[in-house]
């Protein structure tokens, strides 16, 4: 519990590789996760060398994580293997949908975040990077990634070169419902966000973004409504060149 | 490691209730994960009276797990909540849209998968149920789920009354690619699959589904393209439904 409950993200990282036999280890456990019908619809693609992560670092938006990381770890939901292997065993397969894909999508999601707690265990520090689903076109031209396959998330990794603090959570009721979900009131929302807006650090980013409110700075700066639609339809796109919309 | 290390899902459960304090502990450490911008986009229903796990057990298919267990949770992927706190905060939110969705999936995926850990550090078991996006929108209208959100997951928990062995899985380096996607040929598959096939339970499967090979068990029996082909199209169509499509 200790472990995840003292999770933070690191963005600054010591020049040490990670070994071999380590990143094999923590893969191990990751793919202990539960997987649907134990299909194992994913792939990891590790990027350690220079020459990759370059290539990669202007599609994660250049944030200074990515360069500061040993290695990427890409995680690829992943339909194509699990064809194959009914190709050649006389079944017709029908995973070029939808519903494949996001199930492979879950797949690989519960894949990442063991990676990530066995990582942590070995005293690694990790980031999720957001980046990889806007930019998903270029990654799979970069990694060679079939049809059947999309990389779903990407979590940079290495030895922790900084020690920030915990950050902020809304408390646990604000995020659970007994039995229905309660729909949430103004009051509700005001008393769950309060401690959040009254942080310094929050004050701070108002200021510096020149905005009114907390929410402003999300809404008009980081995660931006002509953005998000832009990146959807590109995303739809891809779904489609990668076979998972015919 | 070794908790990882062990995972097996748990389908039969003592008749044993879990208390709200450690329901609420696991949660706290599931929230613990990382979120895209620290924006926190789900919510989990908790499900425990008999009347609402009634209704639906047939959503999930009827499944044993889900009459035996003491508890559901299920893990909503929530942009409401933030989309509240944007309107009541004079910024116009933006998060209508696929990329928001498949964001918020990724996040609820997270925490479920962080809580499903801390549940078996204490001793529970749990069993993911792959069966939520197919009846989306009949656990929508049980749960009173509002528009902008989506149940993802769902995960029967309580404490084991069994022990099964680990489940087989490929080798590592079957899913794990150096640099770039190494695309699998038809040896590599075979090579990969080889140890599954073999497996006793693997060769009973295929005899009492009455087919040649395992992988017709998968594409005739399990997880058919006539079905994922349906339950794409009633996907789509309630994500439009809840507002994610416009």
């Amino acid at each position: 519990m200790e472990l995840l409950n003292q999770h933070v993200s690191i963005r600054k990282f010591k020049d040490q590789k990670i070994q071999s036999s380590v990143l094999n280890s923590i893969i191990y456990s990751g793919i202990k996760a539960s997987t649907t019908g134990n299909m194992q619809l994913y792939s990891v693609v590790v990027s350690e060398t220079d020459d990759v992560i370059r290539k990669l670092t202007p599609l994660h938006f250049n944030q200074p994580v990515v360069k500061s990381a040993p290695a990427l770890l890409t995680f690829v939901a992943d339909v194509n293997r699990f064809t194959k292997w009914c190709n050649i065993n006389e079944a017709t397969p029908g995973y070029n949908n939808f519903l494949s894909f996001f199930t492979a999508a879950i797949d690989t999601i519960l894949v990442a975040q063991n990676v990530c707690i066995a990582a942590e265990n070995y005293g690694l520090g990790i980031c999720y990077l957001g980046t990889t689903t806007y930019n998903a076109r270029e990654i799979i031209q970069i990694l060679d990634l079939p049809k059947l396959t999309f990389p779903v998330t990407t979590v940079a990794i290495g030895y922790p070169d900084e020690a920030p603090d915990l950050t902020d959570r809304i408390p646990v009721k604000g995020v659970v419902h007994w039995e229905k979900y309660a729909d949430y009131s103004d009051d509700d929302i005001k008393e769950l966000y309060a401690f959040k807006e009254g942080l310094e650090a929050s004050k701070k980013y108002v200021f510096e973004n020149n905005k009114k409110t907390l929410a402003q700075v999300f809404t008009d700066v980081r995660y931006k409504k002509s953005d998000n639609e832009f990146f959807s339809q590109k995303m739809f796109e891809v779904l489609k060149e990668q076979e998972f919309l015919i």
